[in-house]
């Protein structure tokens, strides 16, 4: 593939996603310039990993980018949106990293009319964050949705360049991501960091016969509230609904466990063959 | 050491925890005679693994035997004691695996007057079930529970065994093992199973956007119930406590989640380092 002239690509928040996503493409020999807007601490980081080639002021990096890719917490991301639409360049694509979805479009419609705008969820992490732990390979073999296929050449980039990382392009509109992401991975979070907060209370003893068991089941546990705000601010009403089912599932076992044993386990055993 | 004889000992259930004991018995250089009292093909499976020198009818082992460990699931233990009264040597010490111990210790005190019991729980199990994956280093690192520090020359051997296995022997008594593995084990477990139950109905396509925290929150929800059928019958109050506090929990955090990923944060952080 030719691309002319070599795009610009500016990466918002250098973090874990952001440094990662340019050592990603860097790792894939894709032709292109990288600017990261951040922290002056993240982006020395991000350079000192080779994961961009200069810092940018938001306002320099909105008119010289065709793409950029806003990789900051959720609300970091809303308000970079707002921002950017008094000075984005009109050709460009604005693509995201954010958990939830339909808050970031909701907020691309109504804020950012001058470019085009498509929705990412990239579904890869550590359990350390900041450009120093990035990897340009953290994308392989995980999931990343796009809210969208528009035909827009810096879209087209994008998906060459997801497949390029090796991560599993999926489409799904904000609504049903937010949905899915619901029941698949915010409950599971909820679920362990309440498993483990009443274990502190009621069995603070528990590591004398601590198996691995308890070590996959409270592993989420450990995940920063930081992160986690915003997801649950922004997807409250699908969170809500799947946490009244764990709820009711868990007392309704209290009854007869039996079934739920069938089910859980022919569910378990899918996920594992899928 | 010297033993005068070489110990006798009866394993009685020859699956995954007997057969690895018989094998771990081998690994440590225990000197010693192995019976197995189980079903023909257990049998098979235990002597062709090296686990046990010979098979035997319960009550020809329970005259020979100087120390039986019975290894069945934990209704069938209850069973062998009552079975044992009649033909067991006076001599002898019985001890045994099973998952939880009230239940146990009280069928032990009810119908096996004749001779002393040491109730025990190694932690330690694979995803997979009989003689034939049994495993000589199955216990090393692992719990391994006694409900008590008897006098008894064949308690002492058993301590030692469990020590040179690699295993952590730890005392605690039937009431707070119980209670302890509500917290630890059995809540875990049905934590996954509910939350891998749910899912089935609710997201039936979560697998399009599973990562790593799905798959670790779900292992468990692949355990058979035919293992926990029993361990769920003999710790229901403890069980209903631990569960009550979860549902409670999880309630409470549909309004404020953050203290919960403090502290749950801070108790799984603890596991990992005890």
């Amino acid at each position: 593939m030719n691309f002319y002239p070599k795009p610009k690509v500016a990466i918002v928040g250098v973090g874990l996603i952001g440094a990662s996503f340019g050592l990603a493409l860097r790792k894939a020999g894709i032709p292109c310039e990288i600017a990261g807007v951040s922290s002056g601490r993240s982006l020395e980081a991000g350079l000192a990993r080779g994961a961009i080639d200069r810092g940018m002021a938001l306002e320099e990096a909105a008119q010289w980018a065709d793409l950029l890719f806003l990789a900051q917490p959720i609300s970091g991301i809303i308000e970079t949106l707002r921002r950017l639409e008094s000075v984005v360049n009109p050709d460009a694509l604005v693509t995201d990293a954010g958990s939830t979805k339909r808050a970031i479009c909701e907020a691309a419609t109504k804020y950012l009319t001058r470019c085009a705008f498509l929705g990412g969820h990239p579904m890869a992490g550590k359990e350390s964050r900041g450009a120093e732990v990035a990897d340009g390979d953290l994308f392989r073999g995980r999931p990343w949705i796009l809210t969208g296929e528009p035909n827009h050449p810096m879209a087209r980039l994008l998906r060459d360049c997801i497949a390029r990382f090796g991560a599993r392009q999926i489409t799904l509109d904000a609504a049903e991501h937010d949905r899915l992401v619901a029941w698949s991975s915010h409950l599971p979070q909820l679920a362990s960091t309440a498993l483990a907060s009443v274990l502190h209370d009621g069995a603070p003893n528990a590591a004398l016969v601590a198996g691995p068991g308890l070590l996959d089941s409270t592993r989420l546990a450990m995940s920063s509230f930081d992160l986690w705000r915003d997801i649950l601010a922004t997807n409250r009403d699908e969170i809500d609904r799947a946490l009244d089912a764990l709820i009711e599932r868990l007392t309704a076992m209290r009854a007869d466990p039996e079934p739920d044993f069938q089910t859980g386990g022919d569910f378990a055993r899918s996920l594992r063959r899928a």
